[in-house]
């Protein structure tokens, strides 16, 4: 029986704020076996990328009765991920596969539930991370959510906040491909030239620079906006509610900035709506999987043609995915933030 | 030439508040000509009944840019009416004829735009006043509403604020006839007892008795809202939120408790809108105007069938006309509010 140390990420308590590094604490004794039991319908997985996602934060709560069950303190929390089979007793997976799903904030994981897992064909010409990323969950978010809840029509004016993130990055890269004007904003001078020097928006600007940012949105929409891809609440989609074109559509995908389900700021200006027909749609990408193969053939193609480029913010160490989980609720990450466990593949 | 005298309720000056009956005036010395040009395209009516509906508050604002331009301070206030026509230089419409659309507040008016106006065929079984209220602009709204923006299911679980309102009655009815559980809610005992009693709510609260909203619907939706058709805003909305059903939809045809587009209290529970993937839409009934026909002929039907009722809280007199709008924003209204300013059609 092989045994290895295995370090784990563990959620100290529930929280009800912005997550911080020292909620979580880094575990470096722990033994794990390497084999799975037979009859265990198990595998044993070998973490490489853990990625790390604003959904998360939901789940450090304790009253967090949704899609998926709150953290258990003390225990290591998990996240979507890249990993190598290291052992299994599932027919579907075999030792040196790359899987990609669900997985612990650990160096190794006992894997009980393979149903959601999906084996990975390397291709040499897209980076292992991107599964979780470009090619992953919150690519799947952007694709399902620009096309399913978007309705977006060519010379359609698109706007996306946190717009160098994980799924904004490709949003505003999809409604290009579209043939809509896109503008986005972001909190630093450096995500702002990302979008339009690399990411191809056709605007962007700095909301932290901007004092009155319903002024700031008619400047760059004068004529109003029709799409708002939705990652950040609060203030911003005040000011986006002002601006919005009659039938405009607002696909609510995150609020980065409410820590709480309960924003204390509050929104209020909904009642446009009324006048502006607007429609408002909260999704996730989960109720569109059957679009999943679709979205892959399409964005790898995209990806190889030249068309889409993704930006990853690459933390290397189990021991800074604390600080790097925390650095998503403070904008510190440039483009999609991801942790390298280990890099052998 | 024939004169007359013609009285008029005009508005003094713009608002960002809740209407008084203070803000409008009554003017009694005012002639009119009760004959219409050749060549001039208009028609001389006879105003009978007028609709005093939630909508008219935003006409009384200066910086209103939306579907329909601010009322002109000193200049009577307009708004949809019954009316007979006196004279008239527009083939379609003789002396005689009843029409319905916008008309002033006042005893005649010259409408000099008729492409609005619809003739109204009288009918001894219904009201010729219904036709600004169950078979007009309230009853038109509550069915695009319905079916057009709630996506109703039989069984859905339906929830009507300010449900005993011009429009919120009918919401409630149809959504019985079309098979779900319709609960509403009203500001006094009288309108609870007229939701389950007399429009066939499956029940009914008053939400000035409720402390806790979120608390007062978890007891009503044990198992959650399915279709939320929002009339009123604020707290109530906040607490709706909390208590959708995934997939959930909320129509959003007014907010009457919102005295100002910029709402002071806030929204705070939008958050739940993604794990829930709650659809919030606002619309406006002139959106949907090719279903007014099959509206018509259904609704007609319906009441001639005893299957929907209609409630009206009729003011007599244009001199009431004032405190008669101004009662909508403190439910003095019971049903749909209508003034009578001659009853001799």
């Amino acid at each position: 029986m092989e045994e290895k140390n295995n370090k784990q990420i563990i959620l100290k308590e529930y929280i009800d704020r912005a997550p911080l590094a020292t909620d979580l604490e880094l575990i470096v004794e722990n033994k794990i076996n390497l084999n799975v039991a037979k009859g265990s319908s198990s595998i044993l997985v070998k973490n490489l990328y853990l990625s790390c996602d604003p959904y998360m934060r939901a789940r450090m709560r304790e009253n967090y009765n949704s899609y998926l069950p709150p953290f258990v303190p003390g225990k290591p929390i998990e996240g979507l991920g890249i990993s190598k089979v290291i052992a299994s007793d599932v027919p579907d997976f075999q030792p040196g596969d790359i899987v990609t799903g669900f997985t612990g904030w650990e160096e190794y994981s006992l894997i009980e539930n393979t149903k959601n897992l999906r084996k990975i064909q390397q291709d040499d010409d897209i980076p292992l991370s991107y599964h979780i990323g470009l090619l992953g969950m919150p690519g799947f978010t952007a694709y399902a959510g620009f096309y399913e809840v978007c309705s977006p029509k060519k010379g359609d004016r698109v706007f996306v906040s946190a717009a160098s993130g994980a799924v904004g990055q490709i949003v505003g890269q999809l409604a290009k491909l579209h043939g809509c004007f896109v503008v986005g904003s972001a909190g630093t001078k450096e995500k702002v030239d990302l979008l339009t020097r690399k990411l191809g928006f056709d605007d962007a600007f700095n909301y932290k620079e901007e004092k009155d940012l319903d002024a700031t949105l008619k400047r760059y929409f004068p004529e109003g906006i029709d799409i708002y891809f939705e990652n950040v609440g609060g203030a911003m989609l005040d000011a986006v509610l002002l601006n919005m074109r009659i039938h405009g559509r607002i696909a609510v995908c995150g609020m980065v900035s409410q820590h709480s389900y309960h924003d204390t700021e509050g929104t209020h200006n909904l009642f446009v709506m009324i006048s502006k027909r607007i429609r408002m749609q909260g999704f996730l990408q989960s109720d569109y999987l059957h679009l999943y193969p679709e979205f892959s053939q399409v964005v790898c193609e995209y990806y190889k043609q030249g068309k889409i480029v993704y930006i990853e913010d690459m933390t290397d160490g189990l021991e800074n995915a604390p600080s790097a989980l925390a650095g998503l609720f403070t904008g510190k990450n440039v483009g999609k933030q991801v942790v390298c466990v280990s890099s052998e593949a």
